[in-house]
């Protein structure tokens, strides 16, 4: 089987997407938040791509009371119920709730995805033995995309993806195929031995840092401390839980 | 003074070009093309994105009779005079001629840079150190714009960017900000011992070879064997001769 890495969504072609499991990886922070939300009892998450679409589903939604959650530019929004932060998403605010989420990366590449791929999951740090187990297990060619950070390359998702993509190999029955994937090789090679440190210094880790969010970061480097994989149902992200790798 | 790298045209943001100088790397092949083209005597070269605008402008230019250069995945388009291979562009066919360039990556990146920068000049690694001596007496800051293949990132173009970028940063008065210029320099210090042979494995190598080009890249590998840099005066590529670092 075949992994493939793209650093930006802006790469993705609908071709190369289609009959594939694709993972969605924004560390700082989607992915991280994502995953400790399910993880906390969230019901589930609809990932949304724009601020406007949230407000909107709000009202559809009224009934079933949503959270809205989500940010712009690392801070969270006016009339939002939470921000992005994964500390925020505590099991006596999330359990058994629906949440609308707008992120600015994570939650438009989400969409994006999960209309191409057949399937669509979300893979973090926190998270990543798990994946690895999970697609091992599908045994299906796999699509890694990236976030990023507005339309430019990170260097954590780049590092992660490489994490993936060389747990996924220690059995060799999957190749790395591209540039995109032998580069994110090279790149979690470089930063293996210093993850917090690597996110820590990335661009958006020094702007989460200004922005008083360091805790976060240090979390969203703690590889495999979660065992949840939140994935898309239809428009619906939730939750499978899965075991160490 | 700052250096910037992005792996793709797609990453570029208008007001982070504003006032800068770019670089626009694209090693297989059009870099590498345009430094032998001007090199061997080519007076001036017009990138143009796409084939239509082209063979308009072999119209408009009728009269000092221009030749049509280019190429679409990898293969001269007909009617062309010449494909994309350095070695069609011997002195005795280019001296002192006009070229209209239509590459698939590298012509769309160079025009779409040449609208945005203060000033827009053509790198390889056959050109590497000229360009590097450039910037270091410019004492501007530097933007380097992969063409990248097809809006995918490319190994070649990301490792040439990291060359770049470890050169200038020698005398410790560039400093490399952002993840892209970080990684560029992880992925160079991986590959700096065998270009050739990172090359050759990158995808656009492998699909280049499979069309009996393994030559151009090879050529394409060599560092530093051509002192000219092709640089846009408006519309016009025109060279500029330089020492070497």
């Amino acid at each position: 089987m075949k992994i493939s890495v793209y650093f930006l969504p802006l790469e993705i072609k609908e071709s190369e997407l289609k009959g594939k499991v694709a993972i969605v990886i924004d560390v700082l922070r989607a992915s991280t938040t994502l995953i400790v939300a399910i993880s906390n009892g969230a019901k589930q998450i609809i990932p949304v791509s724009s601020i406007e679409k949230a407000y909107e589903l709000k009202q559809v939604l009224a009934e079933i009371r949503p959270l809205l959650a989500g940010e712009r530019n690392g801070k969270k929004l006016p009339n939002f119920d939470l921000g992005n932060s994964p500390f925020e998403y505590k099991p006596e605010i999330v359990s058994g709730k629906t949440i609308i989420y707008a992120s600015t990366n994570g939650s438009p590449t989400i969409t994006l995805v999960g209309k191409l791929a057949d399937a669509t999951y979300i893979a973090g740090f926190v998270n990543l033995p798990s994946v690895a187990k999970l697609i091992e297990e599908l045994r299906k060619d796999v699509v890694i995309v990236c976030a990023g950070k507005a339309n430019s390359f990170s260097l954590e998702d780049s590092i992660c993806a490489g994490m993936l993509t060389n747990f996924i190999m220690v059995e060799r029955k999957f190749e790395p195929v591209g540039d995109g994937a032998n580069a994110s090789l090279v790149i979690y090679e470089r930063f293996k031995k210093d993850i917090a440190g690597a996110l820590l210094n990335s661009a958006h880790g020094r702007y989460l840092c200004e922005l008083g969010f360091e805790q976060d970061i240090r979390l969203a480097a703690e590889v495999g401390i979660y065992k949840v994989i939140p994935y898309l149902e239809g428009k619906w992200l939730v939750g499978k839980f899965y075991g160490y790798y």
